[in-house]
């Protein structure tokens, strides 16, 4: 296709990346081939740097370089409160608002019965035990406002009533949403849930 | 961002590539380190292999993996004929075809007075030598259809002019094409370039 064969296999593998196409993929290694010493081999070595060393925390799932991740190993975290997510790139988006300062879980996905996923499949026994043997008092339950999502929640509320303080996200307009633009359900829960001003 | 230092420099990264902004290098990201030990390290390497080798070809401009490139080397490709492009992602485009068998001259641009990029800035008196040394008998004007392309391929025909039959790529309809979704010129065209059945 190039006419250079490492060329080819790098666009091949670039092109299984989501977001990315076989056209997107040969615009981008292109791209980095003109600025090779700048940007392809800085590339090289940080995704050679992350496959080395990235991997699951033991404790919570989040991705981190060592057994146990930053956040779980962190002094300034509080340690009664945890956040639960679905996943890794919930964490992310939890943390970028950077307004959450307790430790987070994360279950690896959602119960669902359709693809056989049960709770042993999810981090959810480990969720449990975290309760019990860090002394958590409080679980924000971070989950998506899916059907799964929801179903995962109602599931972990019962498993710990009465162990620790339980709640969930807000449901509501999003900052600078447009009524015009939002689906019933979005408007029915912002009504229910209308604050006195 | 991730709460590690290796991952947000990686994702940094990613997102300086053409077609990939914060969110989807995220998103590539995370899918890559998922897949760390089949996509990640493979993908390091071959990044690695390319910036390690990549290089223009000095002969036609082409990106290859020594000081001239596969094509300018093949034994396989006529000799007599060039084809001009503008650049190396047009010389691919012409390679996925497969229908040209000869050599390129990859001209790394065109003409333009807006950017002051004369004919000294592309490689048009490197074309010309070629011309001369390689026993040339056909140039392919293939660059694009905007007015910079032609005003290039006007100049080239002129350098050109008595020493080689010259052609440009033919313009019309594209294949799969619908007359309703094109535009007045290429309708103009097609019309005055019509083939009798």
């Amino acid at each position: 296709m190039s006419s250079n064969r490492d060329i080819d296999a790098l666009i091949e593998t670039m092109a299984k990346l989501p977001g990315l196409g076989p056209r997107s993929a040969r615009r981008a290694v292109l791209h980095l081939i003109r600025k090779r010493a700048l940007l392809l081999s800085p590339l090289a070595a940080q995704m050679q740097a992350v496959a080395d060393t990235a991997r699951e925390c033991l404790n919570c799932g989040n991705i981190g370089s060592g057994d146990v991740c930053d956040i779980c190993t962190s002094e300034a975290r509080a340690t009664g409160v945890l956040c639960v997510v679905e996943d890794v790139a919930d964490l992310w988006a939890m943390e970028r608002s950077g307004v959450f300062k307790g430790r987070y879980h994360v279950l690896g996905g959602t119960l669902s019965a359709l693809d056989s996923i049960g709770p042993d499949e999810l981090r959810i026994p480990r969720l449990v035990d975290r309760v019990k043997s860090e002394g958590v008092t409080e679980v924000i339950l971070a989950l998506n406002a899916t059907i799964d999502g929801q179903t995962t929640a109602h599931y972990i509320a019962d498993q710990l009533e009465g162990q620790v303080t339980l709640s969930s996200l807000a449901q509501g307009v999003p900052i600078g949403g447009e009524l015009d633009y939002l689906d019933d359900g979005t408007i029915t829960a912002a009504l229910n849930a209308r604050k006195p001003l």
